[in-house]
């Protein structure tokens, strides 16, 4: 389990306030992680694929803002902590072999970095030639 | 790279038939998969989350079926196949930063192997506490 400084610090399953009984029910990667899809709970709009390993979700669960395990800059994040670009979770349910959730949320502003409504406008489409 | 029997060998990215342009838009994880989610259509419901190489992706918009790899078995499988539960396939696209894919689906039949509508409905819901 890596160990980096300060509040970034990833913390361990045995180590999270996540519940027991939901932590018993994820099935993590190598890297200790779920894919969570964020989705707008009113359009059903796809805004976004995160990643949460058990404290990241114990804090979404319980704070009510969606928070992620950032692969890229190894620290927890609460979206929106410095754009004010803010996800209000509304629900969260999880898939049938744990390795995935949907968490709805009532997004504010735009989800993506870039500025883009969600990250799949961003990225955009690609070629179905079927 | 994992080599199996027939059928399943997973294949390279530098030799599958994925558009190089597409290719290079990939950010796969250490085993080489992105995140699919796979939305209805039309109802915007969000049924599950598979995981695609280069080539599940080219199968999914060259054949119009919605194809994955499998973490679990080890192979690909072309979603309903078996069951007749297949996914027509709508429209795809690619995430900002290229580790997740949205495929718009046509859904026939239930989406998830337990028969639930979707697998985070199978799944069921965790409690939000905030």
């Amino acid at each position: 389990m890596r160990r980096m400084n300060g509040m970034s610090a990833r913390i361990a399953p045995a180590d999270s306030a996540l519940a027991p009984e939901i932590a018993a029910q994820l099935k993590r990667d190598d890297d200790g992680l779920v894919a969570a899809v964020i989705q707008q709970y009113d359009t059903k709009e796809v805004l976004m694929v995160g990643w949460m390993d058990d404290e990241a979700l114990h804090r979404t669960l319980t704070s009510g803002r969606a928070t992620y395990w950032s692969r890229s800059r190894g620290e927890y994040w609460v979206k929106g902590e410095t754009s004010g670009n803010v996800q209000d979770v509304k629900a969260v349910s999880i898939d049938c072999d744990g390795d995935a959730l949907l968490v709805q949320v009532d997004q504010h502003g735009p989800a993506c970095h870039t500025g883009a409504a969600t990250c799949f406008i961003a990225g955009g489409p690609l070629p179905v030639t079927a």
